[in-house]
């Protein structure tokens, strides 16, 4: 077993799935596009607003017929017609007149620019007074000022975002294309797991890896397959894992925490046909007993069976496999979104793997305080009490006390 | 209508809402209730583990057998039998015994800590070695130490997370009560707004706001009733707040942009029995000319027409108000999570209102840059470029270049 024996660190391992790819396309109304992943360029096919817009409410003028205007000397124009909302104005403007307009009316022919209805005073029914100068395209928005048609307006591997579906919705974009969600399958094993709705007897515990990772799952956008718990046979593991592997792209299988089980995980894993082995091992901790096989755009995880290091590695590689398989363009910045929080503790740790700390935020005077939640690592309470996590290089022996770190909320 | 004016500020306008209330309850089962509101504090019935736990693999024994061991002197232990995974141990360790454990097996009796398979060694198959001390209660989970009966494991007003989720499961807590999702009816109004499936003639534009507003409402765990879009005239609009109002807790209008129908949108709002004006007019920009009023547990929105601006006043105001009707126990520190960035212009703000300004982030060197977006207020286009967004104080002047700036994703 020790030939198989392959630890990697986490950048091998983040290189392993480099090249994993997105899946197909489907099309979806744009009403139900949120959080998904473009799978194609958004080209807009016309300008948009479309048309010379104003964005006060006042006057829309010419803008030369102001030049001069003071305090002292105000130009007087003739108020000749109002611009209704949602229509195309019918008369022209000639040379000292203007017209109302309302905040995003359009301009009328010989108009180029609005005057707020703050600057400017009506003398009486139909003479407005300007006391200064207005700028051309002063208040205005041009035609194509918001998207001109041609532009690229959002890119393939994009997560839509409220304001993405905005502006696909400006342009009249009802459908658009996204990658397929996903789905992944969830295996708990070990004689001492049982299912929650049972009373465990004594040496069993409850299966809480479905649970958590299938939350997990859901939070990255996957479509958890919730496959239950197996017993610690071949036979009974290897159906399992075919089972999951035909349905999706990932296989998490969890536990096996007996010496005799580890060793199981790997043997079926590597019986699939047209495997190869990822990884046998990760340099991190928690999570160092992590297995990972893949064939062509599949993987199979063999996480540990301790609730807190398989997330840990979910947090770590799954998530960022996810991104892939979603078709997102930067997984990696994606997970550089984090506080920064000042340490409170010294603490030690082994160069040579990156180690995970669960921290509790506070705030002091504005800033915040990242302390570790002390506990042995197979305690699910210590991650109920954590906010975040925070990442302790390779390189690095550990963390000082009042020194600057970044805590990625979980 | 001037006696009406009650611009108010942001903190103003979060103590008005700050008695808001969740509500009612239903009960979920565990695996539909990631991300919804505990409404019940969860207490545990029982302790967890709730056995004697080894966290490694190795040999349980009790440590008083190893005083005294060292490199030179070792200490032998007759291996007396095997602990087996889920099942409670069939023997008794005597004087001088060990039996060997694997991670989450059960400790047999007589047995009170566990030596790591690397730290022992097998002189013959039935004697270990053991090279030095191991401490009472070494690499071993109490009964009680994950969870103790009668603790209160997860408050009231939580949004539950995979790892409290798992938690639940540990317990064998198969459903749970938690506060109603909140819904909130989006209403768009204005002459010159078209449905996103028309063609808009000249001085038309498409409805964006329905769904920006929609899509930021389900990014808050609310669901959005779509009203669509209601040309200004009172009784239409006030058919469709009351009909939106029956329906949900929160009416979302936006639009309404001409003189006219500002006047329109707080006529209808304020002939609504039993209301209250909360404000008409908030501090901040964008998003000045918005429109909050109040039944008990009942809001009104009258939101500008400008995308960019109804997104801010959602941010600021709208997010706040759903985390409340949500049950969440400290809405205002969820928004202050936010990555810190260097702002890398020179900007100036009126003092006497918060500033929103929208920024995009890059990396340089580590650190993060806040750029500011710059284009009119009206463009949706500025939302999709940005990456978040940065508060200025009410009391503030401006920004400076190198000034260290939060930054909120949107």
């Amino acid at each position: 077993m020790d030939s198989f024996f392959k630890v990697k660190t986490a950048e091998d391992i983040f290189q392993s799935l480099g090249n994993i790819k997105p899946l197909g396309t489907e099309s979806l109304p744009l009403k139900a596009a949120l959080g998904r992943v473009l799978a194609r360029d958004v080209v807009s096919v016309e300008d948009l607003p479309g048309f010379q817009r104003s964005t006060v409410d006042g006057f829309s003028l010419a803008a030369r017929d102001t030049f001069g205007a003071s305090e002292n000397l105000p130009t007087p124009l003739t108020v000749a017609g109002e611009v209704r909302m949602g229509e195309v104005p019918n008369f022209e403007l000639k040379r000292g007149e203007c017209a109302t307009i309302s905040t995003g009316g359009m301009l009328p022919k010989g108009a180029n620019a609005v005057v707020m209805v703050e600057y400017s005073q009506m003398v009486d029914d139909t003479v407005l007074e300007i006391s200064g100068p207005v700028s051309p395209l002063e208040n205005v928005i041009q035609p194509d000022d918001d998207v001109k048609q041609g532009q690229i307006i959002l890119q393939t591997g994009r997560r839509l975002r409220p304001q993405d579906i905005g502006v696909l919705a400006g342009l009249g974009i009802s459908t658009v294309d996204v990658f397929l969600k996903p789905r992944a399958a969830i295996i708990s094993t070990g004689e001492e797991v049982v299912d929650i709705d049972k009373r465990p007897k004594g040496g069993q515990v409850r299966d809480i890896n479905s649970y958590t990772l299938g939350g997990l799952c859901m939070k990255s956008g996957v479509e958890p397959v919730y496959m239950g718990i197996t017993r610690d046979s071949f036979q009974d593991l290897k159906q399992k894992v075919e089972q999951g592997m035909a349905q999706t792209e990932v296989v998490l299988l969890s536990g096996g925490s007996s010496v005799g089980s580890k060793d199981l995980t790997l043997d079926v894993f590597l019986s699939m046909e047209g495997v190869e082995l990822v990884a046998h091992g990760a340099s991190i901790s928690p999570g160092k007993p992590t297995i990972i096989v893949r064939r062509e755009n599949k993987t199979l995880w063999g996480l540990p069976g301790h609730p807190v290091s398989a997330m840990v590695v979910f947090d770590v590689f799954v998530r960022y496999l996810f991104e892939r398989l979603s078709g997102v363009s930067n997984p990696l910045e994606y997970s550089e979104h984090a506080i920064e929080a000042e340490f409170d503790r010294n603490i030690e740790s082994a160069s040579g793997r990156e180690d995970y700390i669960r921290v509790r935020l506070s705030q002091a005077e504005g800033r915040w305080i990242a302390t570790p939640v002390m506990g042995k690592s197979g305690l699910i309470s210590t991650m109920v009490e954590a906010d975040g996590i925070v990442r302790v290089d390779m390189n690095s022996e550990g963390l000082y006390k009042g020194e600057r770190v970044k805590v990625r909320f979980f």
